[in-house]
């Protein structure tokens, strides 16, 4: 029987049958009251979920190009910044930074370690950097970095903070204005679970200013021509939007918000809590710094004589279900489980099942049922 | 009722139900043979339309992101291009080359005339310049430009050149390869009637070669990364790609060639004479040069006394039907309609009718049914 895959990767995430529908509906227009009305309510919707004042806007492109726009609309060529690596997204800004030539200081750690603000700081005050960039779920890890302290001392240093939380807004707590985040860069396809192709940005006051002086090259991701095209009585954007995904978009944030701003970050925790606690069962280890945090994606070491890679692969051949594969230096040694996005709690047992079996058929010992009978604990508790 | 609005501007164009299945379907995950496929076939076909051997790449990002693509990864800041500015368009591919401070030499032109090659070549002679930025249909006037003249010529000239043929490229006659077409940027939304959100660069081996040195920072727009990753045994893109857009482009490039590589082309050429004679028949003038090459989009005079922004106002607000405006200094004077995409011989009929019946609303004297009577002739012809 030919079914559509199952996707346990940390992005793309399922889609709803609503979000296809209205992607697979007539285009509204792009210029006008149609668009307007669709675009306010997206943007709208985006601010609540960011919880900022602050200005967002959208781009027609996957999430790299809404780091890019940080990169571009806040710095000079020669500014100093300083960079967190602790995995491969870590190492995607410091890459878009030096294609921008900025001075870019990394602070590098083993993949799997949280940042440490310490480290942020001395490294601001060693260099008089201008700005930080970092993320707050590093993907390749599932480790959360803790952006509001490293916010802080980003601030007391004088220094402009732009956050990836492209794969943890919507899952893990994030509060944009509380804690002053000056760019905080999202997408749609991650907990939102509308499909890929759409970035956005809430930009603060202070990014504002350094906007105004930034000299990096900047068109398509200038950030102040959306602003301008919003202002207009009917808001647009600057260029052709991506209608269709927008469309999607809505359905995703309409459902994301029918149970009230913060219950779908609750499920969000829970549902991790069942993950971590099945897989555990099976006696493995979970991978990474304060996996207790890590309500978008789970990081597991492969087991002694298991090779993570083949176990992705067996698991989606045999089962079609998609958990994604180590990347980088932990290539073969770690896999994931994404559980961020529209998974409710029979979605997770699914994911567990075919776990089991594939564990199973590489010849690893368990018990059969068990991963899924600690995830029946977890959702028993609430 | 409420029916979804008939959208004859020059893009985005009539979706066919195949493309919005398509994109409202199942995603295909982007890493592994599924999205390979999916991927390799696009490309392949995006190749026939482009009449090309050269690499093409894809970007999730509207048209404009291709042209910076192009900006951003021949040239290195300071380097002379010509930019021939002869409508709005033409002064977008200045902008995006000034952000990326080129020495941007313009040739001014009245808005609807055509480009003089001469002009191109005396300008590139005049300056030694290393590239030239034009269009081939400038949508804001529907005038085309004589690209294999001025590819010739910037040729001679040892210049790159790369052609904006968002709103011509599978309406219009366009030769790649034969004209020798360095980058050859288009959409999704056009020609092709899937929805807009992805943009296409045709790259030739002397733009590859310019890529190598060119000094413009780029990242989520550099080219080279889209070929590596087009190279990998399954063809992938670089980040995570507008999955259920390229659902939808796969569903309509073959739609586009299921009666043979030249046939829709055709089909372009005959409805834009019917709309050309439909206007004459109703005693307007078509505006700009050599209309009769513009088979994407007709631009016509509003008559003495009538607005064209009212009018393309009422039209939409009486009949549904979305005509396009004036852009620019030709605000009122002129408006413009799309007949580039999905449509057929009764579309186009359907859109002479809104605007026969506006025209009267608006107190322009005609006698009725003349626009259809004189697209029945033409479409009588073949």
């Amino acid at each position: 029987m030919d079914r559509p895959e199952i996707i346990m990767a940390p992005g793309p995430t399922p889609v709803p049958p609503e979000v296809y529908l209205a992607q697979g509906s007539p285009l509204v227009y792009h210029r006008g009251p149609g668009y307007g009305d669709l675009l306010r309510e997206v943007t709208e919707d985006l601010k609540r979920l960011y919880k900022t004042k602050n200005d967002v806007v959208i781009f027609a492109s996957s999430g790299t190009g809404g780091l890019e726009s940080a990169v571009a609309n806040l710095f000079s060529p020669g500014d100093t910044v300083v960079v967190p690596v602790a995995g491969f997204f870590g190492e995607r800004f410091a890459k878009i930074a030096r294609a921008y030539r900025l001075d870019v200081r990394t602070i590098d750690y083993e993949w799997g370690r949280a940042v440490d603000p310490a480290d942020v700081e001395k490294t601001l005050a060693d260099t008089g950097a201008r700005g930080v960039l970092v993320q707050q779920s590093e993907t390749s890890t599932g480790v959360i970095h803790p952006v509001e302290d490293i916010a802080r001392v980003a601030k007391q240093a004088g220094a402009l903070i732009a956050v990836d939380c492209v794969s943890s807004l919507g899952a893990v707590p994030f509060e944009t204005d509380a804690w002053g985040v000056d760019a905080a860069i999202s997408g749609s396809q991650k907990a939102l679970s509308a499909t890929p192709g759409l970035a956005f940005v809430a930009i603060s006051p202070a990014a504002w200013e350094a906007n105004e002086t930034a000299q990096n090259p900047r068109f398509y991701f200038d950030w102040s021509l959306y602003k301008t095209a919003y202002a207009l009585s009917s808001p647009e954007n600057p260029f052709t939007p991506a209608i269709s995904l927008m469309q999607g978009l809505r359905a995703a944030l309409r459902l994301y918000f029918q149970d009230g701003p913060d219950r779908a970050q609750r499920r969000h925790e829970l549902l991790s809590r069942a993950v971590k606690n099945g897989v555990r069962a099976l006696g493995l280890d979970l991978f990474g710094d304060h996996p207790e945090l890590a309500w978008a994606v789970t990081a597991v070491r492969a087991p002694e004589g298991i090779d993570g890679d083949e176990l992705v692969a067996r698991c989606r051949r045999d089962h079609g279900v998609i958990l994604a594969p180590g990347q980088g230096p932990l290539k073969g040694k770690v896999f994931r489980i994404g559980h961020l996005g529209y998974y409710d709690r029979l979605d997770i047992m699914r994911g567990l099942v075919a776990l089991e079996l594939t564990l199973e058929s590489m010849g690893y010992p368990l018990k059969r049922g068990a991963a899924v009978a600690a995830a029946e604990d977890v959702f028993s508790q609430g």
